[in-house]
């Protein structure tokens, strides 16, 4: 791979990692401009790095010396940066979401129908987990027949203070809606979200909830969304097919037999479950960015998965089963999408 | 325990695994009579036993040489053997259902409150096993904190040719009614039935189905119902609390490694599964008859395991939501259960 | 099963499990007689059974009202009675070990012989330990080939104070030592006892150590003894195949989630372990004496067992490989045992 | 990281891994030069990296543009090319085995003792495994008690035609003498290989075997090597301590239900299982190389595991337990180091 020239906007804790991981994923990718609102910590991490420092993040997508974007920055700047990037043609890596609305969105994916290739991937690291991919490697291989259903959970041990009643849906099951859809290739159409018992631990906040999600192919799927668990972090995936199932493995790098029990650790954090997958998206990123299109999850997804999350809130508000209706989806070079 | 005289009534297969139960899992038991509608079939069982026959069930509890009676026949002659048992004052363990309605449940239920003391068990063999019982020690224990949410998947390889639609709930989800409402010492008050994308191995049924429970307590219990699933017999449950989870454990007595997997068995029915815990609700429904007052699942567990599968099977028909009201619970001298 | 009236001879700990196990597992069975060297412990015993007392095992065995014996009492008495039993035609159970040593373990084998027909029974509960059978099962039905090695480990989580160095061979081992001989059906020839370092809860016993027993069809078994190890009762085996192995899964009936880990329950003790299987094999033995012949471990069992214990405690003692010299075995009928 | 040009001795299929995996696992590493003794590979190899060939190794060492060097040729170089980096100064990774003979090992030693610093590093992979990582972290924090033994298996599920007999120790289990040294801190002092049953798989090699390791400090280590087991690659440790154990967990990634089995993959071979571990040991040693010393498994790490792994290749020989005289180690800047 020849060298790729890396502009990161938004020096965060999310943005340092993805520059750290940049750096050591993959030989020939190099960080080489960053911003962020806060000059001061843009200088030090651009110190850090060897790497200059833009006023802004349009000023560093317009950079000549930078090839590809990495979008880190607070998420009610992602529409802005992600629109400027395709305008200027270079291949643009956004975390999630991908903007703050389907209608920006939606926004976003005419603006890349039009320029007429992919440029947007959106931070969906699920997709690149070992156990989620080889999960879908036996249920694309037939072995468990057609799906018909699939149980998650998706427990933290516990959520920051400034975390929302509806970050629920939109920071945390956002991730099991955007798997759910790459896992079965079916758009979601309906969303319920029922209120269990609340936990001690909840605080304000609505948790745990019961998620159930219909697919456009009748896949049901229900997800357990806690985010107080206290014990650790917890994802689990369980598969019905006509034939058989398909489930996450237990991790357990090691069993400890001690005091009457055998035990395996839980991950941590998002970190200890992730990371691998984390290395793999920026790096089969940073290859597509120097070479090719990327196939990763797209600027259609990130539509998507916003205009589930919309329905969701909904969902969570009311009580009520709510309907997903999505526009129509632009072929690169559709004349629609260049109206 | 000294000697107790049981009589059997209906020798069809689920009569005759427990006539071999009584024989097999406690000394002093002994079976000296039975009944079924096939005269022919009961004097070969009576034959093998040393036991006498009866023309009918209301002949055999009747007779003063029964001390105690097991109904395994039609479910339609529950109630009237169940009644007749009561005012004859012998302990009597019913198969499940209880009876075929729940006003008709709830009769039994009056009539053993006039009585004034339990002489009524249920055969809902749950409560029995081993691993279900663990987990209500472990959650009575609070070690997990306050319950919140369980997830429950009930899977049979297949079903019988009779078997039919609302079997789904009657027959099958009927098992997890009747462990939840013990395992969280709560009733159900409303229940909705979801149906996923059908099997093709559904035929006419409604299979899979996701059921939702709402307890009284605000847990919120889902249950995979399953009945042709292929690959074995398979139940699951895991209980999220405030501070952690318990799970029913994977079975597996040996693991083999062969062919690029590491493999163990699913228990291919139900008799796999809970044969060792219909041993010992027979063994302690015995030493209760013999002795005491029955503590297993009694006739008011029958009535509101009746009252929800009611209310389910209207949920399954329409789709909705439907709330489940049970009549004031009578207790032992209660005037009103006298009137 | 016509009923079966035992006589059991020691009423400690072991003969009282025994009692209650026959009064529980298998209709049909009665203790009848018992006796003790502690006449008041006999006597309460049998009040509770409505029994009768002997004043020694030799008057209880001789009793025209015992059809079989049950001797729980203490090693050193084992041969006396055994012999007696055979010499009354009775069917004996015999708790482990048949005889204190192998020849006079090799005199029952002859007395049996003599008497032409199968009536001792010695207390290996492995052998109808459900997991045990399952994982013979897979070895025999080919699925991994022939056999090559089988690795093992007994732990105890601690033992009573009376326990003797040698016990570490001829009370622990001894039921591997019967296990593999049983597995394999192959005689072991030869035994090395290697002694790794020492754990501080082991006083003055040799604790842990590593059995390794050569088997006369060339399977070599290494057997790590530990009885010190704290955490709980843990038996485990894989056996190595051709083509695959197989091995002992493991129990867990719950999996609880806390505390950063997922954790199983491991036994206690061998009562938690093994309990199931002792049931079988009392109600197996019950079946066979009332009936028929016992098919279960037999004299000649007793007799390898104590032979190979006695080369292990040479080995355990010199730090020496040493072989296993077996007698002929003797067939009913054959003149050499008439002898 | 500054930027690190490596020179790679060796361009066969691990020469080609490694450069691969440089190449990916951090940036600012480059291989700026190769060399093979088939010199159109290695000029091929050349071309795809815009790296430059020379003709020997030693040349490639003296380059004044490689900075360290990998060397991943034929064993029987390995010697003089450690010794030429040694010489000149630069950090060299250097595949297993260090040396084909204990002596030639410890001419290594003594060089870089002489040098006065760690320049060498040996491709013992296992110490950047995640598992094996997880299993020392525990048994570093006492919380199984001190260690006493460990039981492992190492199963490959078939070995290429060029495999010879002593390879199970030379190739096979020096993985797991490595392991063990590294894992308890503590010299192996004595070695016996025992032979089961020959798999009908293993053609001519002695296949299974038991081998038998004593420390210095008492744990004794038992070890099956299995070098055709067909089902898969299949490594598995667990350490008994005084008050637990330690076990490396099961993969399984995945959990398959189908046909009356749950099933997990199995690894298919070492690069399943230990590609993660090459990713780091690489980006360990060129994080090192280009900034301070090699931590990682030494020139004496390469000198015992020779030393034992030659007492191993006896033991098996002559069937005889063999002990292991170490050198005495040298330190830097030693006197006698330099004599």
């Amino acid at each position: 791979m020849t060298g790729l020239r890396v502009g990161v906007i938004g020096t965060g804790m999310i943005g340092r990692e993805h520059i750290r991981r940049l750096s050591t994923v993959q030989a020939g990718v190099s960080v080489v401009a960053v911003t962020d609102v806060d000059a001061a910590l843009a200088a030090r991490v651009a110190a850090g790095l060897g790497a200059v420092t833009h006023p802004d993040g349009l000023d560093l997508i317009a950079s000549p010396r930078v090839d590809a974007v990495v979008v880190c920055s607070w998420g009610g700047t992602h529409e802005e940066y992600v629109l400027a990037a395709i305008a200027a043609g270079k291949p643009v890596f956004c975390e999630k979401p991908l903007a703050t609305s389907p209608q920006a969105a939606l926004r976003i994916v005419a603006a890349e129908a039009r320029h007429g290739g992919r440029l947007v991937q959106v931070g969906y690291m699920r997709r690149y987990d070992a156990a989620y991919r080889a999960l879908k490697k036996v249920l694309d291989s037939g072995v468990i027949g057609a799906p018909l259903m699939m149980h998650c959970a998706h427990r933290n041990a516990g959520v920051p203070g400034f975390y929302e009643p509806e970050y629920t849906i939109t920071e945390t099951a956002v991730h099991e809606i955007d798997m759910v859809r790459w896992m079965f290739g079916s758009e979601i159409v309906a969303v319920r979200v029922l209120r269990p018992r609340v936990s001690r631990h909840a605080g304000e906040l609505p948790d745990p909830l019961l998620l159930v999600l219909e697919l456009a192919n009748d896949v049901l799927v229900d997800v357990e969304i806690s985010v107080n668990v206290r014990y650790g972090y917890d994802i689990r995936g369980e598969i019905l097919g006509e034939d058989g199932t398909v489930a996450l493995g237990e991790p357990g790098l090691v069993a400890v037999r001690r005091d009457g029990r055998v035990a395996s650790p839980v991950p941590g954090d998002w970190r200890d479950r992730f990371g691998a997958a984390y290395d793999v998206e920026l790096r089969e990123w940073a290859v597509s960015a120097a070479g090719g299109v990327p196939d990763g999850p797209g600027a259609w997804d990130g539509y998507a998965a916003a205009a589930v999350s919309d329905a969701a809130v909904r969902a969570l508000r009311t009580g009520e089963r709510v309907t997903v209706t999505l526009a129509e989806r632009p072929r690169p070079g559709d004349e629609r999408a260049r109206a």
